[in-house]
């Protein structure tokens, strides 16, 4: 199989760096071109020494970005900009026959309307939102397999998703009164020079922001209010804490099913179970734990793995949910690249193991 | 004033080195005995090089506990020892006429079948629970004043009982469904020597424990019941986090008065507002954020201060309340020496600022 | 005794913000103004969270700098700004009778020579240069007393020139061939925002940097020099650590003496140790490791305190000295508070304690 | 390629886990098992979630060590076990006539009386010390290839080995009065249920330790005496920095030839430049920094890579050279994997990238 072209705009932050690295390894694409206004010039091995056992590294050098020079070196054309600016990049591209994976925000909603309450701009294309397939291959992969346009979901809204809309298409919980509380590793801030996230100002320290109308709650309320057939909405509080990479995310549900003893639970617990053995236990990148461990960002970093638990609490009647992924692999560039694997009829985790 | 005597049992533990630190430079105690098997025979300075520029830790020697020599030595005895254990030495010494401020769980409850249910096995001086003072300062100074025995709060439950017990107090929220999801650092688990504590398996790791039943829910609803006048069951999550110190809470909360539109929000802001204000407007210890603040670990790191703040949710109707303390400090041996303060007629802040 | 009053100019800054902490709780002095550009206008309490449990917090508002007004509002300046920018202030506020002590590193060298090698700019004050005392009290002290502005020394020169200079004096080691090895907190970079100092760039990573002319030799080889009587030039390589606080380097010398049995190591050992007591037996900040504890910055931080231990090693002959110290205390803001006790003949620890 | 059996004997310390992950990811060796004592029974998915994704996590069970056994399962086997405990497995195992690969330090000596020197007990198989092989690839490769027993060398020897054995073996630099500081990750420590490494006594906390007669020195000195042809004795500080992974080493070397301008810097320069290139131009695992760049251990954390870089002071006429390493990869497992790979005739990058 010949490589496919592919080209990164926006190659310099954690993101974008995180997709050098993926797609340097994968084994079907060839990594044409990555731009970056701030190390044009510079080869990736000189921006990232990491990467400088690489061969590619060594002679592939940052562009500034150019949408018309990127349709002729690259297929697939894989967007790490700021919301906003994606779209700008998205459109020609698209135009050139380009296919494109927007990690940024611009595509992920089917509606303008939420676009500007959450983002505070009119969408600068909006006739492209139907056309654009939201890339979560665990509920759009075939949608995704003829896409144009992917846009990759948010971080959070991954980790969110992946344990939630199985059992609201289930009918097992109510759609009502779902809180998420998220706790997330400071590269999700992205790689800005702010005070706020230097390392003296998140080493020691725990602190929630964003609340209580974080913008990723655009997306996830609207694929659980899709999942659920009724509209959703959510309570949302994202936490910042001193670790580079991971989202840990507790999801506290109401059962439609009452319980209130270990033998009503055990029943109930048996259909959850079974849901998610139905929805995942063939998925590559979802890990269902069963057994006493909980779901830990450790056991999922650098790596394109969600880990998914579960505990009811007959004391109060509820369903805990909590669920481990790395921010920058399955909340972005892993599962961007898994979506392009889709795309490309390659499978699904080449160069994500 | 003469210096009152005290004696800290089991002082090479977490909470037994921060009670070390406040009492050497406390203005109105001497620091008359440490003990710990462990270190028995070395000076405060050996076991504890940062304590060395106090003269009294080049002088002061641990010692193997011993009730009847400790009821000699000092006036005030602390027991920084693990449940089960603080009891048997609270007993005898209680006998022997010395005032016991308690930082285990043993006396933290009224009941004695809720702590062989919390703790399993059976109390093992449950004639005391009913002379034992819960000492939250904030809600029992007046009892504290007059105790012998002070049961200091759990870390957890001191972040949660000072957000919640006000709005309870005061009817502003519904009893049910109240969730409490705290982030602890890694001190909250104790100076044992385990593989799960080791740094390797804390650090670049966040992931949830003791879910969903944890010892400290029986004092947590404990206290919020009597603030209710109603039982009342909660949800609690702990997680580690990979900090030295510091919880924070985050509490979700059902107004009984319902709100939907940014002007009701603001008329039932108003509500909660003056309530805090009046139970902390006074309180030396507890920092009410009004601004764009949100609480955050590293402002109380050190300090016996709780942050607390607030936002109402008009989306979906909900309170959040967050809190941030220092789990050693507030959260255990700050707070015991507090008590100790309003017991002994002490200022409330002498040797905590 | 009525109480001095200080202002603090660059107070947003780490070194600013622990004068600030240290200030506030001085018993002898009144912080009377804070200078920041960019806070001008907020509350102390506003800015630094931290500090509202102090009631002159919640007073004392940020103002932009301006040395005419300083001069009228506080008897003692402290500047907490980059070099080049203090001598700026120094000049005008001594002109109005204020003493002044100076943070950055524009007094600390008696050559305007030296200054423009390592600072790539001529002296702006060169005049005051002679005027200036070296804020090292270990070695200062008596000049200190009645300096009218003092050069505090910076935090990587105290780790080096307390555990260096007495051995020098006495004539122990060879002035020739020192190497310091030095590794340090980020809070030493200063709270600015750059890429290379974000929690993820420095979380995870170690790495050297200045290498091999750090621009803090400048002032570490003009105090080795005196001390020694002739020039003396060292090696010394600088590390950044992920800790939020601390220094701690690694000597290497040669002792005149030669020794390769464990007999008269110990002989040598004998003479260090004297030379050592001799030395700080009386400070009240420096404290000597005799047994087998070795340095360890968790000792120090928050303190003002240096911990300084040594090991001789006859398989090399070299003589290993190991300092810890906090880099924002006696590195910085503790040792400036310090300098102004004995300015102002309060007891030197005062405030440090 | 029929796959290559292998087995490893102490799987659940951090070398034995990294292990694993290595190689159930290499495309030519089958993982036939894996011993614990403490896990046996469990499968690897159980006791490391994070390897849940391979298939064979979920069969492969922890068995209690037998050497018997394991020479029928595999072929070649990796120790990962304690120092004198290694050699009780190699012996019966290479009678068995399987290939060992060793990561203790049983077998990296060549003389039983340094040995004993060094570890404070009899060596268990002084027989076989002739026998085995120093397995640092860069030097030993010939020998390796047809090795039945690789002694691996230790991560603090790897991280001064490579950088200082070149210099030697050219004559650029003194053998005397060499001096290497290291600063290694936790994990060097070992998954070891020791207080001293619990998270809140690494955290924030900066120390050496071994000071100075290091167990490592043995290995170190007797393999740079045999490039330099003469004794060598070595200062080495190591030194413990709150990361998970790493060593950063800085050396400093006296070159043979002098040099105090500029000019002649350039002159040396390009001899070291030259040497180093001709050591590892076709290294796959070294890299050698040319630029302004220095070696930062997040650059290699999780790969079998070392950086090297340098810098000569012309003020004090020595050369400093820095090396980075992930001190469990390059500094352990993945380097025993290459030796591996030479032994079996494998690409030597098999499994390593």
């Amino acid at each position: 199989m010949k490589p496919r072209s592919v080209a990164i705009v926006g190659a310099s932050g954690y993101s974008g760096e995180e997709l050098v690295r993926l797609l340097l390894n994968h084994p079907h694409v060839e990594l044409a071109a990555v731009t970056s206004r701030q190390y044009a010039g510079q080869t990736l091995a000189q921006v990232f020494p990491k990467f400088a056992g690489h061969p590619r590294s060594r002679t592939l050098r940052f562009t500034d970005p150019n949408a018309d020079l990127l349709a002729k070196q690259a297929q697939i054309v894989f967007l790490a900009l700021p919301h906003g600016v994606a779209a700008q990049f998205a459109v020609p591209l698209l135009g050139h026959g380009c296919q494109v994976i927007d990690l940024s925000a611009d595509f992920r909603l089917r509606s303008a309307a939420t676009y500007k309450e959450f983002y505070a701009h009119d969408h600068p294309a909006p006739d492209l939102l139907a056309k654009a397939v939201y890339g979560l291959p665990e509920f759009y992969r075939a949608q995704i397999k003829s896409a144009m346009l992917v846009a990759s979901p948010g971080c959070y809204p991954t980790s969110i998703l992946l344990p939630t809309v199985p059992l609201l298409r289930a009918g097992l919980i109510k759609p009502d009164g779902i809180i998420a509380d998220s706790l997330s590793g400071v590269s999700g801030a992205g790689r800005k020079a702010e005070v706020d996230y230097l390392f003296c100002e998140c080493n020691e320290s725990v602190r929630a922001y964003g609340v209580p109308k974080h913008r990723h709650l655009s997306e996830i309320e609207e694929q659980l209010s899709l999942a659920a057939g009724t509209p959703v909405v959510i309570q949302f509080t994202p936490h910042l804490i001193p670790v580079n990479r991971g989202i840990l995310t507790t999801l506290y549900f109401a059962p439609k099913q009452h319980f209130s003893t270990a033998a009503e639970a055990a029943v109930l617990g048996e259909k959850i179970s079974a849901c998610y053995r139905e929805a995942y236990a063939n998925e590559p990148f979802v890990r269902l734990l069963e057994g006493k461990a909980l779901p830990d960002t450790k056991n999922v970093a650098g790596t394109n793995a969600i880990e998914i638990g579960w505990r009811l609490d007959p004391r109060t009647g509820r369903l805990l949910v909590l669920s481990a992924e790395d921010n920058i692999v399955k909340g972005a560039s892993g599962q961007a690249v898994q979506s392009m694997n889709i795309l490309c009829g390659f499978e699904e985790s080449a160069g994500l193991v």
